[in-house]
């Protein structure tokens, strides 16, 4: 195997390093979120960080680092207190990816990408039209990682909209019907298909000590 | 599409609301996190919320609910001080679910499942044997997330371990030629195959305002 201590990891090479250190925690969720200035400019940004923090009540969290290009991101849902997040289908990835490119002023990537916005009665943020999931999510609170600056966005989803064929009679959402991109790193995209489903877990009765 | 409100959410039966809210949030890494007790008992358990935290220094973070199976793991953690982060090959999925199970007492996921522990020169935590990326990690500090009372552990890598024949040029780690599992909801495995990888994203110098 390769190895790399923390000394080497941090004189390696900036974009080596990055790529490296994206890469190394696993597959990760791929998310658009959307949102809107106060003055109404809308907002749309991918996200590699958003996770499942709790079911009851259902809350996701996100990291961002808001010296990046997801300051407009991070300003509106201060500002407004809402977002949405919505999955990445395999017919948008390039130009999701492209919503990471950091242009010198306050752009929407509605205006810069082929992704259209779509509006649902009652809310005021834009979801990305054709997602196979979508989320109306609330700002519940956020902390401050001391250890490098970034923010932690716990959110509560308020409402959750699935396209049909991908929920199960179980309420599991079958995400590989809906063809939902993961990223690998920072660049690398995948559209995973489900092996398998494993049942829950009890403990064996025969402990097999060896 | 199939809506549901967050009043709607709240309602549902138990089952069928953990496996909707934790499959909606999109694919999930798989890790297996291995400690050790201050007397030396070892401990291996599946995580699906190791998240990027950030490069510079290099940081993940991931969700415990400190009353569930994830108990031992994060008193492990904050007795020792150390952890390991492995990903789940395609041949342990079944064993590495099986991490999940709540025994009555404590006893080392080791023995009661076919996965092998494995130690490193100078490091005491125990890693998953064969697993094809392997993380020593030392804890950085903790969050008690209010909103539920989970609590967000951040480590720092001190080694990283790759197979060889998943580090590319760039430091771009190939997890699918690894045949490393995500995890979609809390049951269902796939093992992703790279599709694409996107160029670093500038912006477009014609601004399509359509």
């Amino acid at each position: 195997m390769t190895h790399f201590s923390h000394e080497e990891i941090s004189k390696l090479e900036h974009l080596y390093k990055i790529n490296l250190i994206n890469s190394c925690s696993g597959f990760k969720s791929a998310n658009l979120i959307g949102t809107k200035s106060g003055d109404g400019i809308e907002n749309v940004a991918i996200f590699r960080s958003v996770t499942h923090v709790g079911s009851e009540p259902p809350l996701l969290g996100v990291f961002m680092r808001p010296t990046t290009v997801a300051r407009n991101t991070y300003d509106n849902i201060k500002e407004t207190g809402f977002y949405t997040l919505n999955h990445v289908h395999e017919s948008i990835v390039s130009e999701a990816h492209h919503t990471s490119a950091k242009y010198d002023k306050q752009i929407s990537e509605f205006d810069v990408t082929s992704l259209k916005s779509e509006y649902k009665p009652g809310i005021h943020v834009p979801f990305v039209a054709t997602a196979p999931v979508q989320m109306h999510m609330e700002f519940v609170e956020e902390y401050n990682i001391k250890a490098n600056g970034t923010i932690l966005i716990i959110g509560k989803i308020k409402a959750l909209f699935i396209q049909d064929n991908l929920l199960e009679s179980d309420g599991f959402v079958n995400l590989s019907k809906g063809n939902v991109a993961t990223i690998n790193g920072l660049d690398g995209y995948a559209i995973p298909k489900l092996k398998e489903r494993h049942a829950y877990q009890r403990p064996k009765t025969t402990i097999n000590t060896q």
